[in-house]
């Protein structure tokens, strides 16, 4: 049986309007979906107000206790609720959920090395029979970037990852399309034309691509990600522009296709 | 079958150390069992620190579109996640849920006759088949005092009136035993003694406790809501105190039944 794993980046999260196109696309899609949100810049925000400092060590945010509130609100409470009774109102049975609800994603607090990221979550397993029974009763779970660990906390947890790890988790007893949406149309083979979509990448070719200097800086670990799912049983990854989730997802013209 | 349907009030959740007990005393109350939490002040703390003024019209919050966001996020996010996480580390599947997830709760925003509420809910329908999968799976729902209208707004609801509604909502296809944790052992024949619970009271005794004058206040839309429940299916409602949850639930002996 087919399953789509959508994640939404926060870009889309910040705009009302981009956001509420993407749901209604998103509720459009036919058949097993799940969607993964990414958090937006609003939890900074209200983290400012409540004179709560964002730390962030080499582009990360560290998660001490004052800021997993924040997140755990935010993510948790404020964009996932919105998002959910938005689905509902276009006829999408939707279901909000963290990694702690139904026992989804259980993660460990990642260990202390150079850095202490604080609250922040490496995911250990993915309750698939919990969400297997939640599509097979016709709903759509929809995520927020939080796991939880056996002693109780809540983690802050990467939305890219957690996308992943639930596609792989979910590959046993589906054929999984997983999907990021993003800023831009696809890989691009020059950063600087938004028109140079590589329609499809394989392993060889990626190699390629990386040896040319043309995949570089953040889209590696993006790519590596997608590699790494597809190795653990994932059929299909996409990278696409959010405005063109249909065409990616039902027609497969849009965005670049990562394959093994 | 059997259900436990249990509220537990904003005081217990404003206090650590209790509400962990609490959690715990849920953990191991035996089959199906649904939590309802209250909200607790925190989010008129929150909202203070963001510059979001608190309005009561006769000791009600007024829910504006920034309180509104405000509660989401602190009933339906900070509150609700940490009771799920918690209640997974003592070995309870529980899931966090407003009554937008899964369609749970579908409810109206309050029609403004002399006063406008603003964003608040009157219950319409509860989705009982999509709660009932839920515990046929051993999960424990953990409702927020959160519903949502069919335009996609959540909506801030009274959780005494949600407890009630789900218990309703429950009884055709289980035995719904409903009760209501607050701070006293439960109610009593003199507000002075903390002692004089009453232990059962049926229509006519509460005519002549009304009558007389013992029973006063804030008690009797309690009460009216308990023998409401009662008239629609629920098999028991008792009013008990939080650290009695075991004593009233197991054995019965705790708190005031309230029967027909």
């Amino acid at each position: 049986m087919l399953l789509n794993v959508i994640k939404i980046g926060g870009n889309v999260i910040d705009d009302p309007q981009k956001l509420d196109k993407f749901l209604l696309d998103f509720s459009l899609l036919p058949g097993n979906k799940i969607l993964i949100h990414g958090g937006g810049k609003i939890a900074t925000k209200i983290a400012e107000k409540l004179g709560i400092e964002t730390q962030m060590v080499e582009g990360r945010r560290i998660t001490d206790k004052p800021m997993l509130e924040v997140v755990t609100m935010v993510y948790g409470g404020l964009v996932n609720k919105q998002i959910v009774a938005s689905l509902q109102s276009k006829n999408c049975n939707a279901i909000g959920l963290t990694g702690a609800d139904g026992g989804a994603i259980l993660a460990k607090k990642r260990p202390v090395k150079s850095i202490d990221y604080g609250f922040v979550g490496d995911i250990e397993k993915v309750n698939s029979g919990f969400i297997e029974n939640l599509l097979e009763n016709g709903v759509a779970p929809v995520f927020a970037p939080l796991t939880y660990d056996i002693d109780g906390n809540m983690l802050n947890t990467n939305a890219d990852t957690q996308a992943s790890a639930i596609a792989v988790g979910m590959s046993q007893n589906f054929e999984v399309n997983l999907v990021y949406c993003f800023e831009k149309k696809g890989v691009l083979l020059d950063a600087e034309d938004d028109d140079s979509v590589i329609s499809e990448i394989r392993p060889d070719y990626y190699e390629e691509l990386k040896a040319s200097g043309v995949i570089f800086a953040g889209m590696i670990p993006k790519l590596d990600n997608a590699f790494a799912a597809l190795e653990k049983g994932v059929k299909k990854v996409t990278i696409c522009q959010a405005e063109q989730l249909i065409e990616a997802v039902k027609n497969g013209n849009a965005g670049t296709a990562i394959l093994r």
